[in-house]
């Protein structure tokens, strides 16, 4: 069994006494090494264009087998892997102490390592390395991105520690999925599907409307590109609960492309697809066709709107006969339109019209 | 008794009615001067920089007493005046039928009424000539921001419509406050104070080193600037709990102002002030003296932000000693730091040292 198979099917305590062991076993061959008068060596996975591969049977990119090596006897190199080491031997102490530092932090305190970063993508970028070295996350080594995921409203029970949390009583705005969202466990759920919308705008519409009620659903509120650890909770409630998600965003290659990165996941974190990607999350609206079927007030294609579009539809994740005719259908129709623009035939008829509709078309029972 | 002091001791259903009452008026007294044959018109106060003072006693911007007419026999002044009673009416809809509808959503929904928005700016700004003129929040006439509020961690128990929530039990990215704050009722709370802070990075900081339990505080994670909801948030809190606020931001000329739009308000809303502004929050850091004193990290000042900082001090907000002395270090220095610098002295200093000294000197008991 691969080890994202193996590591799928642990407990909790042993998934972070296993991520431990791994940063422990990266010093302790360093230390061999040394001991034996051999060189330090480490062998990082390439991350490079080259070696990032569309899989058509994941649905979603990966990474090849081509793997640099950095050795202490390289005078260029020795910055780096000094950097690595120190930033593995801080996961190591926060994965020990259960704590979490986000990565700003992990900026600073590295000051006093004598490894200095330049700028702080620097250190992100040694973060990155170490995920796709050791096969772990950034999150599972202690690493802590700033922002906090989406905004979930809806009949989820869940458990963060010791505290039991109903995303219905939550309060209006919802439970707001953590950075540490993987400590978090399901316990009960009475809902049949998750919709995932682009705007807060839209999940308050829908709160107000009781969409949760009439659609049996779970209310995602994305708040723009999804952040790794919606993407994580999307993922989570799709594969563990098996509930199918539905994506509406705006009806422009943004919003398309915010929808494909959840459910086809990203180049540049092909070495963390397995967990984050959702192959069976699809995407709903709004579409070119859409725009058109229900006459929506639309804005004109703006050049990088037109030059988006084009690249979107060489992109494999877009190879499909749906994303090819809708990104044709707007580059002739020249036109863009926003989730929010149904409100032109009042506030309540995306919920009333719009989303019955389209949730029938795509084969859901309501 | 002043409306805006009426207002306060209103319960929630009187508060709404009384709002309604207000916009029905604004529609009668129009159709009186039909029937009168009198030509229509309506006195909006004027907004207008001119209008606009600091008053000292309150500690904010208020509106003063000049207002401009605007008048159905003045052709330039027809379609605004077509315009404020269109959302006057749809408002008085909003009102009565309990709903809300987001700045973004009236804008198209007017599209239906025959008195052409050409922008959103141009829609946001009659909501605002409706706030002012009628002495009501845009919240109150049911119109909504998009974005939701700050994360609210720590012991308080609200009641939200019917469900009551304990910010100590929505998860570890806390309770989020919603645009519809002032539709919650505190129920109860154990707590002695309040503290707000710039990101989310020192929120989960706070959260993680149990900074509510150590302090006896609400923690508030503001996001960057603060929305108007999570104003009134600390405003109530402040007023009608009698919680001290203490606010904590990144060390700039940035981070100064966010706190001190919390404190006095800004000159553009100088109209809504009232209900935004809490004069006896503090500004707690991150201060030049601090940068000094614990030997932050420290970037270079740009040229914004000495610019900004010049402003700043001319700004009569920034009048007092103790202002104008941490501007002129700052500037002197030609530095500034994050508050999450100071991680440089490990991930729990700030909460072992930085904190309990400051709240200390600023005389708090803990």
């Amino acid at each position: 069994m691969p080890d994202k198979e193996l590591k799928k099917h642990m407990p909790k305590a042993e998934r972070k006494e296993y991520t431990y062991n791994k940063l422990k076993v990266l010093g302790q061959d360093i230390i061999d090494d040394v001991i034996k008068n051999k060189i330090p060596t480490l062998s990082v996975p390439s991350r490079g264009t080259g070696n990032i591969h569309y899989d058509a049977d994941k649905r979603y990119y990966v990474l090849g087998d081509r793997h640099s090596r950095r050795s202490m006897g390289n005078v260029k190199q020795i910055r780096k892997l000094g950097q690595m080491v120190c930033t593995a031997n801080f996961c190591k102490d926060l994965v020990q102490r259960e704590k979490t530092a986000t990565i700003r932090e992990m900026y600073y305190i590295s000051e006093g390592w004598g490894v200095e970063f330049n700028t702080q993508q620097e250190s992100n970028t040694v973060g990155e390395d170490l995920e796709v070295m050791l096969g772990a996350t950034r999150e599972e080594l202690g690493l802590m991105p700033e922002e906090d995921g989406a905004s979930v409203y809806g009949n989820i029970t869940l458990m963060d520690d010791d505290v039991e949390i109903n995303a219905l009583r939550a309060g209006k705005s919802g439970y707001t999925i953590s950075p540490t969202i993987d400590d978090v466990d399901f316990i009960d759920y009475d809902v049949d599907r998750v919709i995932a919308v682009e705007t807060m705008g839209m999940f308050h519409r829908m709160v107000q409307e009781n969409a949760y009620d009439k659609f049996n659903t779970l209310i995602v509120g994305l708040k723009g590109q999804a952040a790794r650890a919606t993407r994580r909770f999307l993922k989570r409630v799709n594969e563990e609960l098996g509930l199918p998600v539905y994506i509406c965003n705006d009806g422009d290659p943004w919003g398309f492309h915010i929808g494909q990165v959840i459910i086809s996941g990203s180049a540049k974190l092909a070495h963390v697809n397995h967990e984050l990607a959702t192959p069976d999350a699809q995407f709903m609206g709004v579409t070119a066709s859409d725009i058109i079927k229900y006459d929506l007030p639309t804005d004109p294609l703006k050049d990088v709107d037109v030059m988006r579009l084009k690249e979107l539809s060489q992109d494999p994740r877009y190879k499909t006969d749906f994303w090819q005719n809708e990104i044709k259908k707007m580059l002739k129709l020249g036109k863009k339109a926003e989730q929010q623009s149904f409100s032109k035939y009042g506030l309540e008829y995306v919920i009333d019209e719009y989303f019955p509709t389209k949730l029938r078309e795509m084969g859901a029972e309501i």
